[in-house]
């Protein structure tokens, strides 16, 4: 059966992983691949409406809460779009999955523990649906902010969070990063170009889709 | 350390749920219980933001998008409502709960498939919140129909299914209350007044306090 390739975009805001899916979208194509590109939270109907809670809600939810509705939506992306691109034999590049759960309020709201680490891990058994391939993207935060003011976009509730969050969730990912070194490929942003980057992300994949 | 009382009512639309609860909200306070009603989904304000999502969003969830999505309100009333009421001593009393989930989802969207039911058990076991007592209310599906006819309030996605998937839910509760039978009581309630109904509640739950 064919069976096509999963992978995901990580990191914080404004270390452009927005502009690499959209390389991405644009280069892969070229080497004769069928690319879906998407991110998360949403990517399907009914998880955009659950963004719409998550992102924009006024009511904050319980921690546990909070895990579970981003899992909600990524069960509906995964079931509606993600799982039938894989089965269809495309490579499936989606910014952001489990790991930002993991990262932001695993280690960004509880600080890494366990109760809270443990949970995610169970959903994700039951979700699945594992990333083959990952690309954390890293810049520094000074970079990243500026970056950020630059674009002008609305700024949801993770934007908004104190700086010590911020630098929990980045510890994070480099805990994420350490615990999968096969799966999760650390790229430095701030001192290459988009298309540098770009290019290093899409040897990966080949090199990747060659050994089967 | 006080710890309170946690009761359930399940059953289908129309069984007379909301009036037994509006009935327990008045009566019980009288035999000097300190009282909390309550009805899911939500039941805290980030869950009747969920609420919206699941009852009266424009995009259909997967069948294990639902269930998360249920869950992800449910983690938030236990944490933010339920489980401080219950440790201040409280008889907590919800309209609606994890067995509904079960007979909805489970049982109605999905004929008991064992995948689902075990997902559904699993996310109950995170949860750690489970009844003490539970009252299933039953009446005849045609004697249900008139009642929630005569309400006129906003039809939702669950009233609007069709009868094979009604018939569905009321055999999985059925499931359920021999699945349970210390915590789970059966009661009839076309061939009653409310008022008679109530009263075997008040009774059973006076009952369960003084055993401890």
């Amino acid at each position: 059966m064919v069976r096509g390739l999963f992978v995901t975009l990580e990191g914080g805001e404004g270390v452009g992983k927005s502009t690499q899916l959209r390389l991405l979208n644009s280069v892969l194509p070229s080497y004769g691949l069928d690319v879906l590109t998407t991110r998360e939270p949403g990517g399907s109907p009914g998880a955009e409406e659950l963004r719409q809670v998550l992102l924009f809600g006024q009511s904050p939810l319980s921690l546990r809460s909070e895990i579970l509705t981003h899992f909600a939506a990524r069960f509906d992306h995964v079931d509606q779009v993600i799982a039938p691109a894989l089965a269809a034999g495309k490579v499936v590049i989606c910014d952001r999955f489990t790991d930002s759960t993991l990262a932001y309020q695993a280690y960004g709201r509880a600080d890494g523990a366990s109760e809270i680490l443990s949970l995610v891990a169970r959903l994700q058994e039951q979700l699945g649906a594992d990333p083959d391939l990952t690309f954390l993207l890293e810049a520094p935060r000074e970079v990243a902010r500026v970056r950020l003011a630059a674009r002008g976009a609305p700024v949801d509730r993770y934007e908004l969070s104190d700086e010590g969050f911020h630098a929990r969730v980045l510890a994070g990912f480099q805990q994420i990063a350490s615990d999968n070194p096969d799966r999760v490929k650390r790229i430095g942003t701030s001192g290459q170009s988009p298309e540098e980057v770009n290019s290093l992300i899409v040897k990966a994949i080949l090199s990747r889709l060659q050994q089967g």
